[in-house]
């Protein structure tokens, strides 16, 4: 079992989860992390079940030669296929970007009316509602599919009146259930906060599950005695990245949104990290 | 060595390639046709070369399962990054959508001054200024990348006020170039055609990959004696779809493109295709 001084590992389909990775590092500045984006197969957002979990199960395979002490899934659509087989097949802890921010939203609430933006996975998957409804099952939970907005914001169109009319078409259905909470199910979406606070008003809080799954892993390495005991100093020795594909591009968009330029981002061939005996859920 | 009764081979990274084999079956409609569409891991555009290149390897391997006379790589960032290096190791005839369409382009222009959209990828590669200078190397060649428009044409926003803004800000710079033919150089974008030729103008000359491809495949076929001799009738006996995921997903958007309904769409897992002896290619 790893120690409290071991990584953390997490990951998404791409640089998406780098908005869960600087809240961590933000929020829990001593703790090291190892980084890996599917840069090879992204998006996740249109994938199937089978498929994701495939995907996260070999990931998983790979954190663990890191010698991680905890993972964190930040990525919605793998949060919402994978969470639960991967919980079952590791002893480390395992946690998602959903079940946090599910939590908030149902506190901040007034109306009990709350709506979830994110990719098409994520909301067809029904997981936010299930979490919701496990806080509160008087709450009304309303998605929205938002397939385009991760493309908007790896395009760098990040405040930009195309952007904001496809938000504004997005959500156009949610502003008429009279939601005053809504959830960006999307780890990209925090990007385009300011564009979704000026579509849906002053009156709709906005719920960051980046946000909320740092302060839930803080929280669980606490309780578990995990928190890392002494900083190890800078960006370069605490954090790791990797990438299955296009560690350059990576490395770009992750400079733009990084408090610090990453040095190095390494790439590896995850598919070499196929789980044996685990055929059934290579076929859909 | 396959007969001329056998299929033809298309791939792309998804659905775009639709495209490509609609075109196929208007033109040659006696020809049988093996589709496989990579949808586990689409989009392709965003992918780098060497991933393109292992990931094609792979799908070639599977139709060769399949005993294809011939192959058409029906996605331009494959041609782009994967067509010589597969032309290098297969006996068959394997072509792409990008040199027709050059040789196409060179032919309609007035002007010399053609301008290329396509993904980040396809553009970056320079391939369709390469082939273009190959027939006529005094044309010049203005290439633009439009990231959005799969997610766009995948939204099935064809016909859009969104998607006119998108085109026509991406229109902009070449449009200062004054050329005078442009090619849509992703399987997506005749998909766009109406788009394009309103932000375009008439005066310019509309380039589609997967007509010209379709039309050397032909000659192709007939040059080599491999064209089919007998209409094996129906299209649910002459064509058959593979994807590596979502079958369902890619049966709607198919029969939403194609004159016909497909009636069953196999997945398969296309990471057993690794060919053995490649690992040179599988590190970046």
């Amino acid at each position: 079992m790893a120690g409290s001084n071991a990584p953390v590992g997490v990951f998404d389909s791409g640089v998406g989860g780098l908005t869960v990775a600087r809240e961590i590092m933000r929020q829990l500045p001593e703790e090291r992390i190892v980084y890996f984006g599917d840069t090879a197969r992204l998006p996740y957002g249109t994938k199937s079940r089978n498929t994701v979990i495939r995907f996260s199960r070999q990931i998983v395979r790979f954190l663990m030669t890191k010698e991680v002490k905890a993972i964190v899934i930040a990525c919605n659509t793998a949060t919402a296929f994978a969470l639960e087989e991967i919980q079952r097949e590791l002893r480390i802890p395992v946690i998602g970007v959903i079940d946090a921010a599910a939590r908030v939203a149902v506190s901040v609430t007034g109306n009990n009316r709350i709506g979830v933006v994110g990719t098409t996975a994520t909301i067809g998957s029904g997981m936010y509602e299930k979490a919701l409804k496990q806080y509160n099952e008087k709450v009304k939970v309303y998605g929205k599919a938002c397939p385009l907005l991760v493309s908007l914001a790896e395009e760098g169109w990040l405040h930009d009146t195309i952007t904001e009319e496809v938000v504004s078409r997005y959500l156009k259905d949610l502003r008429y259930k009279s939601i005053d909470t809504l959830i960006l199910g999307c780890t990209h979406y925090p990007l385009l906060r300011s564009t979704f606070r000026k579509i849906a008003g002053e009156d709709v809080t906005l719920v960051n599950p980046a946000y909320e799954v740092a302060m839930e892993l803080g929280e669980l390495l606490k309780t578990r005695g995990l928190s890392c005991g002494r900083d190890v100093g800078g960006a370069g020795e605490k954090y790791e990245f990797f990438v299955s594909d296009a560690a350059e591009k990576f490395c770009e968009f992750a400079n733009s949104i990084l408090p610090f330029d990453i040095e190095q981002v390494k790439q590896i061939n995850i598919e070499d990290f196929e789980a044996e005996g685990r055929d059934a859920f290579r076929e859909g």
